[in-house]
């Protein structure tokens, strides 16, 4: 699917008000689930049915590289970024162990990685639809054309298509991209318009001289490509990444056939940023998974219009705040599908 | 076990040090897991290894009934704590679905219910530590003698250790009692020292002048049994319930066995706060599973130097917020003991 093919329907509003009132007739004090319900009510209204199914969860973690690290923005050289992809092959880093908790599959894709996948992708292991290896230094010149910017999305796109038709009923997102805080927290600066020190925070984990180094150069970055913040391919071709395109893609694809996607942490958030400025419609069917350290993110949930489920201090990435959700996510699936009337349940009601 | 041959040892400090020096190895930025590397410490430190096992859950939702509904406390008829335990039985309550999701057994116990629950218990589907029909109504005298007391908090401490000696690696905390909030709120403001009006809420839902009845009850209920805060058993049979008896027990005989305790909600975590003046060291056993709506429950966790994992507004009980706090319990243990270290993942560290 091509994005200007993209129709996404609003999630109906019908069912969400028909959710409400079968969930006031479960043997509980009205309310007492409090968030639960909320999420119960969003599935049954995304899903159609008051028996939302979350019995098929895959997350799907983004990589790619960003040449913007060549102004020493992150704690960690880039070679960790093909390094951690194969760790997730192996099964051995938070992700893998996290989804298994979950009961989530983990699907890994090259999207932008700046090194040779093809052991990995010729043995099913990692998705090849890299666009590029890596971004070119937004400090210097926009990140990727607007084709690129454009294929990364599409790649998104489809790869939620075919998760679905394979039978996923969760999606979620995550990114593995070494210096890939610069570009999002960027990204935050121009689409929700606030300044560029709010929106940056330490990465993993950089001192404070590299702090203020980061922040010159998302600011330069900015003054130098000048992203027209009402065209959110722009922004990302300009001061993105491509593993942030994926996620954007992936979100966009997950609300174009009904299905509700957690989003993680600070990168995924900035996808789901880029999402919802190419279709506002989009939101409705994200769930926002949790709070990150890093700072800006909780601005970008206020832009979004969402409230995190969890607030655990992470700040790891690979879609690993999207993993803890979703267990909260199939218990407001099964509370509202399994959980008893009052009249079912012979219980008495409010005296 | 007699509450007075208990001995709980602190949680290993030396175990909370090798865990916190073994965590720093895996191959994510130092501290990126934030609170579930906190956990996977606790969980370390507990069972005095680096592979902690979080394989075997229990929920135990200790059921009794309350005198001081005779003042019209609570939104709903006492009948209903019989009704939901049945419900329970019949596997169609929220603990029931959120359990399952978590992947625990639930456990009832009648530690005394209003009613003759012998059906229930005969058939093996309530545990019978009945000690008494409810206790006597508060506002007019004590609630329970301090034998009662004694007999509730042993039922607990003997559950644990069944529970325990039978495989189980992680109790959850649950209550059922219709009123039960009222000596929740006058245990907290006894025990912590705050004015009732700041450690009462609204319950399962009740109106603003019966909240200003139940307050005014509760100050009544501590004026006339005048409860000496430095003896958790006076307090808790003066103007506590038999089954936050029992969740203090579970709790301590939990500790005793070194095994971790999630704490569920208000009710769950008034039992806590007896449990922790009984034995301070158990608060290294506990781990906090929510924050709820109920207005005192900050100031509990709070007495109890804890930070709850989830804030999702939940007001439930049941040991809903514990099933839905054992998930990340179990990827705390899972983290340190499945996730690679930099070394074994041959991933470069910090520049």
């Amino acid at each position: 699917m091509r994005l200007s093919d993209l129709k996404i329907s609003p999630v109906s509003p019908d069912w969400r008000q028909k959710a409400r009132a079968y969930l006031d007739t479960l043997a509980i004090p009205r309310g007492s689930l409090g968030g639960l319900l909320d999420l119960a009510e969003q599935l049954a209204a995304i899903q159609q049915t008051l028996q939302p199914k979350v019995d098929n969860k895959v997350i799907v973690t983004m990589a790619g590289d960003h040449g913007v690290c060549d102004e020493g923005v992150s704690a960690f050289p880039q070679s960790v970024t093909p390094q951690m992809v194969d760790n997730f092959v192996r099964g051995g880093a938070a992700i893998n162990v996290l989804s298994r908790v979950a009961g989530a599959r983990v699907v890994i894709a090259d999207l932008g990685i700046a090194a040779d996948m093809s052991a990995l992708t010729e043995a099913g292991s990692v998705l090849d639809r890299k666009v590029a290896f890596g971004t070119r230094n937004m400090a210097k010149g926009q990140a990727m054309t607007r084709k690129d910017a454009i294929a990364a999305i599409e790649a998104g796109i489809n790869i939620a298509h075919d998760l679905i038709a394979d039978g996923a009923n969760l999606l979620g997102t995550g990114d593995m991209g070494i210096g890939n805080t610069t570009p999002s927290s960027a990204i935050l600066s121009v689409l929700a318009d606030i300044p560029v020190s709010d929106a940056t925070g330490k990465g993993t984990g950089i001192d404070d001289a590299a702090f203020t180094h980061k922040i010159e150069t998302i600011e330069k970055a900015i003054a130098l490509n000048r992203p027209n913040k009402s065209d959110p391919i722009d922004v990302l071709s300009k001061i993105g990444g491509l593993e942030i395109g994926g996620i954007a893609g992936l979100i966009l694809g997950a609300a174009q056939h009904s299905t509700a996607v957690v989003v993680d942490g600070f990168i995924s958030t900035a996808g789901a940023l880029i999402a919802k400025a190419i279709a506002p419609e989009c939101a409705g069917y994200m769930i926002a998974s949790h709070r990150s350290v890093e700072a800006g993110h909780i601005h970008m949930w206020r832009a979004l219009g969402l409230s995190p489920l969890l607030d655990l201090n992470l700040r790891l990435g690979e879609g690993t705040g999207a993993a803890l959700a979703m267990n909260i996510v199939e218990s407001a699936a099964q509370v509202i599908g399994k959980v008893l009337t009052f009249e079912q349940a012979g219980v008495d009601k409010n005296a």
